[in-house]
């Protein structure tokens, strides 16, 4: 397997992940900078690419909502999560730790098990 | 949000979480209605046309091994983690508790906390 088949597996474990992260993090308002930082300090970094266009998404799923101001003579759009976006992100990660648990269920067994 | 949007999210955070799964059941050779039936028990159920594709990939990038065996009087084709599948898949759960430690250090933060 090459290092670039990997870096895909690896990648795509992460890509089902990032909303979760990009709904946790806005349950504190903030602007796309500020965002990506919080992300990529917590070992989820995104390229611009990316979390873009899933901001708008999210957006147009009404799961985000956003406002341009100005802060520092500079207009910035403001993301936040909605009510909506807060209830979706508890049932995601609920997911997330079913998940969780069924891979250590199938990690844990040595044989088959099944009957 | 409508139910379905809803449910691409949650497949969307299933989906990463696959191969990692496959490949952990694949530790002991299993043919594919077992192997379904393993995941499905631990409540990671998959469509057969997710799971044959997958297999297929798998195997052509040299993380599974297939061999056909005839069992009950029927032909089956029986599949097992090779050295590398056994590799990689020791380094994407390394990958997967990373990821479950950020996703938690990004919901333990009130508030941006970044300078």
């Amino acid at each position: 397997m090459t290092t670039e088949s990997f870096e895909n597996l690896r990648l795509e474990l992460r890509r089902g992940c990032l909303v979760l992260a990009v709904l946790a993090a806005l349950r504190t308002e903030q602007y796309g900078y500020t965002l990506r930082k919080t992300l990529g300090d917590h070992g989820l970094a995104i390229d611009e690419s990316t979390l873009y266009p899933l901001l708008r998404r999210l957006e147009s799923q009404g799961l985000l909502q956003s406002q341009w101001r100005e802060e520092d003579k500079r207009n910035k759009r403001f993301y936040v999560v909605t009510q909506e976006g807060a209830l979706i992100l508890r049932q995601l990660l609920t997911e997330w730790q079913e998940i969780d648990a069924s891979l250590h269920a199938v990690l844990k067994e040595d044989s088959h098990g099944t009957s």
